[in-house]
């Protein structure tokens, strides 16, 4: 159907797609496919809309057109932002929804079984936030075989950008500059915190005549804790002033139909400390570093080791990952979920990956977050972006 | 410790709120509790941040302060935003992280084992967001007894807003109001959408000096479907421009400090058709009833059949629930995933509980949405937030 085309790839895209995911399909010896995660949905299908808060899916049996299952209304959401037609539809009655005797999956069993599609091995996504452990249960009571664990198998096929997705991130690369730029102008000490909120939502959404589009939300809403707050790496807002002497990250992305760039910057108001302006140093190099290592034939912790290796040589512990896969995504993370860009993580770098290279330090007392976005080429790696790559001061 | 307080409540209000969950937990014969849901979380112990795409949870043991179990990095939140003590905060180091080989939940099993809170009856949230299918299994796996389903424990005890939440409910009121007035006076033929979501997040984040408070982000985006799209709920927005002769529903919500008040009104651009002036009819004729038996002693179903009533009367079928309890929330639902108003559901209104009537139509080829956000009192219910309930016609 797809009377909304606004969000959607070519025919040939999805097709491309659905081929490939029926080859890993064959290769992890699945016949049905159960996907819960919305980005995969919209991967798959084009599906789009904000339902994931009930139960839904999209199933891709041995052969045929891929099956949207959910809500009943959203079916309505189904037919006008996917290719599918009515009759590979199957949605569940709204008494279904958050009910404590019946679920949505006692029903799946039940049209999978008369589809004929509960002999075969079936995947599930046993980890994600969209299939819950209930879930599993009504399933496996419901259907004859046992499930099988397939948790990122279409996350890991979406992780080799083609051009449209990589036009669609560079988009969103132009959002997050005109955000940064936007936070840089106007930040100052005593503005309050929700106000500077309300200016990245402005510079991340609004209409550009010069660019022909506007933006989309971002999975995550912007992150910019300030002082010794800053410590804590997940922190979003208050109402409370900016002050002098302080330092803010901004952990923001800008989005363009569902693709997202994230970019992070640090802005101090007044003078910055040595501590501020030695993170500034030691990250800056380890990004070279980084960046240099971020080549297709290398593997994800080659550029990790890079970053950490000039972080430890200015006596800098940092002890999470410095990176992973981004593109398309829905809440609650714009990460793909599947490598990250970390000691022991061997994934080879091919043409067509993008990350977030996260060489954010959250450390005793402050925090401090200039980062990248990135896409692996067959030389060195674009920079997604282009966002001044040095801490912001304003005295 | 809890160095930020913004957010919090009074520690008798948190100490009578564990005392309430100690005691549902006895009568469902539990003795350890782990609640994944941020929303559960942060009632209980005031934890705030976007950390919940990572497994985290808080744990009720049989005697003694709660837990906090997360990422590490995400240990330095759980200290500036609850009571608790350092002591009392479990986190697993970063390599456990998305990680194919580990899950945070083989960790939490042996600290729990460690503390002796492996042998009891063991409450587990297996229809939540945030306790996948893999880490019920790992829990299972790495605990000696068998865990036992406790979903919606904590959520039917936010059920009853303490005065101080109903302070933040009504203070989310105020922001919707002026939500829905910077629409009524924005939107015009030839307005892109993502200008007016632009403009709809300025009027639910800024400061306001005479309130004396600002807002935070709502737990769904804004949806704003138009014309024959609206027939879809959970569509979000384009970038494409508004057109005369065209219906458009406003599904949205004031957030302040994590309460919500959603509310919904449709604007039509040009004359209205009889479709929509019928469904206006219906609608508001169908929500003086229903907010006639929102009354304390009655029941959730007394409230839809009201409704639904009237809507049999204009010939109108609306085949889902109509409404949902509110509060506190983080994404992806501002609903609490309890109770529903809907035939069948005999859950007695008690003062104190506050629901989104969600009164809105999604028909063959339009949708209509006017709603409003009450309170349940001693008599008639409040409702939250002023908007003029009626159709807005911006000819």
């Amino acid at each position: 159907m797809a009377i909304i085309d606004t969000f959607r790839f070519t025919d040939a895209e999805y097709e491309s797609r659905l081929a490939r995911t029926r080859e890993a399909m064959e290769k992890a010896g699945v016949d049905v496919l159960i996907t819960s995660d919305p980005s995969n949905m919209a991967w798959l299908t084009g599906y789009d809309g904000w339902s994931f808060y009930v139960h839904q899916a999209v199933i891709i049996g041995p052969t045929g057109e891929p099956v949207w299952f959910g809500r009943e209304q959203d079916a309505q959401g189904a037919l006008r932002t996917t290719y599918m037609a009515e009759a590979d539809i199957i949605c569940y009655p709204d008494y279904f929804v958050q009910s404590n005797e019946r679920h949505p999956m006692d029903y799946l069993a039940a049209k999978l079984t008369e589809r004929a599609w509960h002999t075969g091995r079936i995947g599930v996504e046993m980890d994600n936030y969209w299939f819950s452990a209930r879930g599993y249960r009504a399933l496996s009571d419901g259907l004859a075989n046992e499930l099988v664990d397939i948790t990122g198998l279409v996350n890991w096929l979406r992780g080799i950008k083609s051009p449209a997705e990589l036009d669609r991130m560079r988009k969103a690369a132009r959002i997050v500059e005109r955000m940064h730029a936007r936070i840089a102008d106007k930040v100052e000490p005593g503005m309050r915190k929700c106000d500077l909120v309300a200016d990245i939502y402005d510079a991340a959404l609004r209409y550009d005549e010069e660019w022909g589009y506007g933006g989309d939300y971002p999975a995550i809403v912007p992150l910019l804790p300030s002082g010794t707050d800053a410590a804590a790496p997940h922190l979003t807002w208050d109402d409370k002033p900016m002050k002098t002497g302080e330092g803010t990250f901004f952990e923001i992305a800008g989005c363009f139909r569902r693709y997202h760039c994230p970019l992070s910057r640090t802005i101090f108001l007044g003078k910055p400390t040595q501590q501020f302006l030695d993170a500034e140093k030691a990250v800056l190099e380890g990004m070279e570093m980084g960046l240099e290592a971020a080549r297709a034939g290398n593997t994800c912790e080659d550029i990790a080791n890079a970053f950490f290796d000039v972080l430890r040589k200015w006596g800098i512990t940092k002890n999470n990952r410095t990176g992973y896969p981004i593109g398309l995504s829905y809440p609650p993370d714009w990460g793909e979920r599947t490598c990250s860009l970390r000691p022991g993580d061997t994934t080879v770098l091919q043409p067509g990956m993008t990350f977030h290279f996260m060489t954010g330090l959250w450390l005793d007392d402050f925090g401090f977050e200039i980062t990248e976005s990135i896409a692996i080429t067959d030389g060195a790696p674009e920079c997604l972006a282009d966002v001044p790559r040095k801490l912001i001061v304003k005295d």
